[in-house]
C-alpha cells in the first residue's frame, strides 16, 4: 500500500458508516488553503447550485446528500479490484459557493475554482448541481483546447435557449460549450436519449456538428459493450470529459431528480457503462442533476455515488 | 402544421412546465357544453371513482394526479416522430363527476358521458379510476357490437362476484362485459397476468370463453415483439378497445396502485407494448388504478402518463 | 344572492371535490383574454417563481398544489357567515408565466401582469412563489402612492444584499420597496418575527425608517387582538396591502416551507389575525412561501388556501 | 390485583413493544367464537371500511394501522392511576368484516355484530372506519330506547344528503340516527365545529331539533372544563354514546384524516376531554376517521389510541 | 382438499385484505402453547431483532411489517398450481421475544424457540430480523449435523469481527456457523454477491473453505437456470437451508433494508430464483433485512413475502 | 468582538446554508488531535448510538441530521441578542466512534472521551443518541462529584430494568447515575413527564430519593415561569447537567423520535424552558432520541438544534 495513510477514507470496521462528519466517501477534507491541497490528485468537489433549472429545482442540495449516502463506499472496487484512494492521493475539496440568485456570477466563481484545480494539476470528480454546472467547468477544464466528451444523459441539453431566449440554463450547457469552443462536437457522444421531444432543434444541431446520439433504443438493441466500444472510438485517445447525468437511469432507480424520463438503464447498466471507460484520459467527470427533495430515501444519492466510485476508478484505471 | 392551434398544448419552452393549471397534457379543456366540443377527435377523460376497489382505495384522485404529472409531456414521440396534437383535435373534456357512495349511480353517470362523446364522433383516452370503469365505458363504446379488447394487466379481471354475490367490483368488469355481449371473448386478450391466486375461477372462465391469457412468464420467454404480434391478430382489423392496468408494471415502476404484483415489466417495456398497437382500430382506451395515496412523490403518474402519450399516438397512428 | 352563477364554485355536494380540474376555490378560470376578464372583482392569481429563494427552493410549485388543497374550501365562513362569492365577482386569472432563469424578466413580467389587473380595477389576491414576488406587485398596486402594509412573518425581508451584493432576494422586497417608495414605512408593521439572526442589520433599518416589528413575543404576551388592533391603527384607513409569508405559522402546522423558524403561532392564530383585517382598504394580498416539495402530504397548502378564504374575506368585509 | 390475568395485556417490560402480532393495546383477541367471549366486559372492535366517505378514502386501514401503533400503550392512566386491564376484562373483538363495494350490506353487518355483543352485555369502543360507522352501531345499542351523545369533531355530520339525494355518507350518520330515533337529539352535544361551510342546512337541522354545537371559537373561549361540564349536563345520568372523529383535532397533530379543518385542539386538549367524560353511563364510544394513506407515519394513529385509552378509562371510571 | 381447514387461511374474496388482525397470510396463530402447535408442518417465526446491525438499524420492525403486507398473499402459486396451505399445515407460530438489550441474551432465546419446533418437527419459515438471526437459527436446526446452505445476499456475511473485535453482527453470522461446525462450507454458495469491498478477507476465507461465490456479474452472464443449477449441486440431497437476505434484490426494488447495494436482480428474478429451488431437502428457510423505516410504503415488505410465499412452495414441491 | 474568527461560524449571507460540509451550527470541525483543541471552551458533540432503545432505534443517525439541520441557524440570539460564538470559542469536536453491537464497549468509549474533555476544561453540548447516552457522559462529567440536573422528557428514564434484568437501556440511565452517585436526587428536577404508564416503580424510587417530578399537567397549569424558578432552587448555584430529550415537545412538534407521547409542549414552550436556564453553573448539556428515520423531513432535528443553540447561550449566560 504505497500511498500515504492521509488520504485514506475511514473504513466502515473502524468507525460505523453513520458516525462522523460527513465527506465524499469518508475521504480528508483538503480545501484550497489546506497545506496539502497541492498534493491531491483527484480533488472530489460539490457545486450545490440549481440555478439553470426550468422544472423542478432541488440540485443545489445534491453535494450535502451525495456525501451523506457516499459514507455508504468501501475501499475496493468489486469487479477489478482497484482500491483507488491507495492509486491516487483523492480528497473532498469542499464545495463551490454559488450564488443561488445570480447565475453569470454563480458561473465566474465555479470556473475560477477549477482554474484553481488545473494550476495544480488536480482532476476534478464534480458532484452538482443542475447540468449547467459542466459549462462552467468545461471554461477551466478546456481551456489547453477543445475536449471529446462520454455524456449520459436521458436529454441532450442541446437546445438555443428557453423562454424567448435565456441562454444558460440546464438544457442548454453543451450548445454553448460548443459553441465557446471547449467542446468538439465531432468528439462527443450522448446516450440514453429518450422522452417526449419539443421538437427536433436539439438533434438537429447535433447533427449539423457530428455530435453522436444514442438513443435508448439504440443503446437496448446493441448492447452496452458494442456501444461503448463506440464511444471510447468517438472520444479516441485524446482528452476528454464524462458527464453523467442522473436522469440516464431509469426513474424508479433514481426518482430524486427533475426531469426524469421513463424507459431508461437499470442500476446494474448505470455502473457498467462507466466501466468501460477504463483507459481513456479522462481530464475530469461530473455526476449531476440528484434532487434530494424527490428523493428524500436517499436511494438516488447513493445510486449517484455508486456512479461516482465507478467513475473515480476509471479515471484512474491505467 | 395543418391543425388548429386552438388545439395545441402550451410549450414549455413559453411557459415552465410548473405552471398554469394543470390539464391533460396542457391541452384546452374543451367541456360537453364549450362551443368547440364537437371539433373534438380524441378527447382526454378523467373518471376519478374507485367504488369498485375491493384493497387499498385511491385512483379516485387519479386524474388529478395524472393532469399534474402530464404537464411534463413534450409534443413530439421520440422514436416516431410523430406529433400526435398536430395530427388531430385533442383536449381534456375535464371528469365524469362520480357519486362515490353509489356504484350504480356512478355506472349510468359514465355510460351517459360516453354515450355523448360516441355521438359526437370522439374517440376516448379515459384516465380513471379503478378498473371498474371500464365497464361503463365499454357498455357506450361497444352499442355497436361486441368489441375486441388488448388488455394489459397483473389480474384477469375476470371473477364472477366478491364477498358473496357483489357483481360489480374492479375484479369483475370484464367478466361482465362478456356477459352483456360488450366484448367479444374471442377477441380479448390478456398480457402481463400474473401474482399468487385465489383459484382458477377466473382463468377457467377465460378458457371455456375463449380469451387468451398470456402470462408474465410467457410474455418475457416469447418476447414483446412475438406476443404483441399475436394480440394484433386475436383483435385483428375490427373495432377494439385497449385497457391499460398500471398493475401491468412491476410496483417498483409503478408503486402507486392498490394491487400490486411483483414480477412485471420494467417501464421501458412498459411502454413498447403500446408502440405495437400502431395501425388498429383502436375506438377507445384507458390506463387505470393509478392510486395517489400510495405513490405522492408523482412517479406513478408519469410513467401513467407517459402510457397515455404512447396510447394517444397509437391511436392516431395509420 | 345578487351575484352572477357564473362566477360561483363548484359545490362538493354536487361534483366531489376530488374531481375536475383544480382551479383556485374551484372558481372558473377567467385569463386575461377571457370575455368576463373586466368582470372580476377580485382576481386570484398564481406566481408559480422561487428564482429569490437563498436557501430550499420549492415555492415555483405552491400554486398548483394551493389550487389542488383550495378543493377543500367550501362557500361559507364559519364565523361571520360571509360568502364570498356571492359578495364579489372571484375568479382564477391563471398563473403568471415566469422565466425560472432570469430575475429581472420575471420582475417584469409579473408587474406587467398586475398593472393589466390595475387598469381593469380588479384586486388580486395572490399565491406565492417566495417572498420577492410580493415587490414586482407592490410596484404595479403602488403606483398611486406608497402603500401601508401589515406583514406577518417569521423573518423581516428587510435586508440589503446577499452574497456580496446580490439586491434581489426572498431576503431583501421590502427593503427595495421602501427604497423604491411603494411602501410607506410608517405604516408598515410586521409581526411575527422570530429565529436566530445573523445580526441587527434589518431591524437597524426598520427602525430608523419606522417600521413597527412585533416580535413572537410580543405577539403572544399581548394577545392578537390587542396586536392587530395596533396593526389596524399602523395601517389607518388608506390603501394598504397585506403579506402573508406561510413561515409566520410554527413548521408543526407549515413544514412546508423553505427557511421554518419554530416557536411560531398555531393555526388557530394563523387564521385568527386575517380575521381582524375586516374593513381595512385593502389594494391588494398574497399568501407567499408554500414549498411542496417540503410538504407532499399537501397539509401546509391546505392551511395556505384556508388563509387564503380568510383574506379573500376580509378584502371584502364591509 | 383481582382481574384475570388472561385478560392482561402483554408488558414492553417482557415482550418489546414492536414484537408480536398486533391486537388492540396488546390483549388477547376474543372473536365471538372464543370460549371466553361472554366474559369479556369491554371489547375493542375495528371496522375497517370507508364507503361512506366523500372525498379522501383510507380509513378501513385505521383498524389496523391502530392496532399498530396500539402496542405502545401501557397499563396505568398517568393522571389518575386507572389501570383499566385490571378493573374489567377487556379483549380485541377482531374485525367486523365489512363489503366495500356494498353500503347497504355493510351497515348489516355491523348492527349485526354490535346486536350479538349488545345480547352479551359487553360494550363496544370502535375504532372504524368513517363516520358512517356510528350508524349502524347505534342502531344496535340504541334499541332500548334513543341514545344521548358527546361528538368530538370539526363536521356536525348532519347534512341530509349528497350527489343528489344519496343518503348514507360520512356527511349524514347522525341527522339519519335523529329521524330513525336512536339518537334524542336534545342530549346530543357537538363540540369543535369548524371549518368552510357549504351552507347552514346541517346547522338548521340541529337547532330546529335541539342538538347543541359547541364551535371551536367557543370551546377556546370557554375552555374545556366549563364546556365539558355543560356537556355532561347535556347528556345527564341516563345512557349516552360518546363518538369522536379524529379530525376534532388539529390536523398538525392529526395529519392522517380524509377531510382535516384547520384550527383545531393541540393533543393535550385532545385527551383532556377525554378526562371529563368519566362518570357518565357510556354505553358506547368510537374514535373514526383515521385514515393510514394520510400519515404513513403512523402519528395520527399513535393519538388515536391514546383517545382510545382515554375512553376506556372514561367507560370505567365510577 | 385433504387438509383440515383449521389451518387455512382467510380469503380476500370473504374478508377483504385489509380487515382482521394481521398473521403471516392469514393462517392461524399458534403459538407453543396452543393446543394444536405440534400438529404443525410449516411453521412461520417472526424474530424482530436488529441488533446486530453495523449501519442502518429497522429490521427489529420487519416481522409486523412483513405480516401486513402477506394479508395481500393468495392461497394458489400462479405457475406451479400449488396450494402450500393443502399441502401441509401452516401456521403463525408468532414472534420470538428477543431482548433488544443484550444479544447473547437473544441468540439464547432463538436458539431455544427453534430447539423447540425441531423437537416438535415442525419446519421453520423465519421472518427476520438481521442477518445475524440466522445464526442462532442455525445452532438449532443443524444440532444434527451441519448443513448445507444456498444464500441469496448482495453480501457473504463472512467477515471475522468488526469494530476491534466484536464476533457477533450481521456481517459475521455464517463465519461463525461455519467455525461453529452448523454449515458444511463446502455445501454452501452465496449467490448475488456485489458491491463495494472493504477488502478480500471475507472472500479469502470463503476461498479456502470451499464456500463457493457467485457474484452478481456470474449470475447474470449464466442466467439463473444454469446457477442455480450448480447451486442444486452444491447443496445436494441432504439437508440444506436457505437464507434469502432481501437486500440481494436490486434497491429500486428493495428500498427497505439497511445495507443496499445498488446493481441487483429485478423482482421477477427474485422470485425465480426460489423456484429452482424444488424438490431440495430444506429444513428451514429465511428472509431477513427488511426494515420498515427506510420503506413505509410497504413495498418492500410485499416483495419480502411474495419471497417468502416462494420458499413455502419450494419447502413443500415434491 | 473580542474572539478568534477561527471559532466563527460561516455565515448564510457569505455562502448558502446547504452549501458546504456540515459541522454543527457550521463551526470550525476540530477533533482532539486538533492543534487547537486545547483551546475550545465549549465543544460540540455528537455520540450517534442507540443500543439502548428498547423500542424503535434510529438515533444513532441523529447527529449527522443534526448537524445537517444546523446550517439554518444564525449567529445572534433573537431575544437576549447574545451572538454565542462570539462569547466563547465553540467548536464541533466530531463523534464519538461508537460500537452498535456492544454496550458496555461504548459506554467505555465515551466515558473516556468526555474524560478527555473534563481534562481541557472544554464543556460539551451533546447531540445524541439515545437517553442512555448520558449515563457514560455523567461518569465523566461528575467524577469530581455528583451534579444535580434539568431533565425535560416524558418519561422518567428512572427504571430498574428491561427484559427480565438488563440494566441498561434508554430507560434506566438516571437510575443507574443516582446509584452510582453521579447525580444527586435531591438536585434533580424532571420536568414535562407524561404518558400512559407501566406502573409506578420509577416514581417510587423518584419519591423515595428526593428526586422532584413535575408532570405535563403541573407544568401546563403552574406555567414554565413559575416551573423553571423551581428548578433553578433544586439545583441551586452548584454544577449541574442538563439533559433535553426531543420527546419532552409533543410528537407534532418532534416526530422524529422512538417513543413520543401525545400532549407535550409545543415549540415556543420547548425554546422557553431554555431561556430560563441562564446563569446557572452548567457544566453539561445534551439534546437525545432525535430518530431521522422517523422524520425524513429534517423538521424535529431543526428543533433540536434550536434547542441546542438555546441551550448553548445558557451556557454562556452571565
Amino acid at each position: 500500500m504505497p500511498s500515504d495513510p492521509f488520504f485514506h477514507p475511514v473504513s466502515g470496521f473502524d468507525l460505523p458508516r453513520f458516525a462522523g462528519v460527513p465527506t465524499f466517501m469518508r475521504l480528508p477534507q483538503v480545501t484550497p488553503d489546506h497545506p496539502r491541497f497541492a498534493e491531491v490528485e483527484i480533488g472530489l468537489v460539490g457545486v450545490p447550485w440549481d440555478s439553470g433549472t426550468t422544472n423542478r429545482p432541488g440540485p443545489r442540495h445534491g453535494p450535502r446528500q451525495l456525501r451523506d449516502a457516499s459514507t455508504m463506499i468501501r475501499a475496493q472496487h468489486a469487479t477489478t479490484g482497484m482500491r483507488p484512494f491507495e492509486a491516487a492521493h483523492c480528497a473532498d475539496l469542499g464545495d463551490v459557493g454559488p450564488n443561488p440568485a445570480d447565475i453569470a456570477d454563480t458561473m465566474t466563481r465555479i470556473t475560477a475554482f477549477y482554474d484553481g484545480l488545473v494550476a495544480k494539476g488536480i482532476r476534478p470528480l464534480t458532484a452538482g448541481g443542475d447540468h449547467l454546472t459542466s459549462l462552467p467547468v468545461l471554461r477551466a477544464l478546456a481551456k489547453p483546447g477543445p475536449l471529446g466528451m462520454i455524456h449520459f444523459d436521458s436529454h441532450t441539453d442541446l437546445f438555443k435557449s428557453y423562454f424567448g431566449g435565456t441562454l444558460y440554463t440546464h438544457g442548454t450547457p453543451f450548445r454553448r460549450a460548443v459553441e465557446e469552443g471547449f467542446l468538439d462536437p465531432k468528439r462527443v457522444i450522448q446516450i440514453g436519449i429518450r422522452g417526449t421531444m419539443y421538437d427536433t432543434e436539439d438533434r438537429d444541431f447535433a447533427g449539423a456538428n457530428g455530435i453522436r446520439i444514442v438513443t435508448i433504443e439504440e443503446l437496448f438493441e446493441r448492447g452496452i459493450p458494442e456501444v461503448m466500444q463506440e464511444a471510447r472510438e468517438v472520444v479516441g485517445t485524446r482528452p476528454c470529459y464524462v458527464s453523467y447525468d442522473i436522469d440516464f437511469v431509469d426513474p424508479a432507480f433514481a426518482p430524486g431528480t427533475g426531469t426524469p424520463e421513463v424507459g431508461g438503464p437499470n442500476s446494474f447498466q448505470a455502473l457498467q457503462v462507466c466501466r468501460e471507460l477504463a483507459g481513456l484520459d479522462i481530464v475530469g467527470a461530473d455526476l449531476v442533476e440528484v434532487s434530494p427533495p424527490f428523493d428524500a430515501s436517499g436511494g438516488t444519492a447513493f445510486l449517484g455515488v455508486s456512479v461516482m466510485f465507478e467513475l473515480l476508478c476509471a479515471m484512474l484505471a491505467q
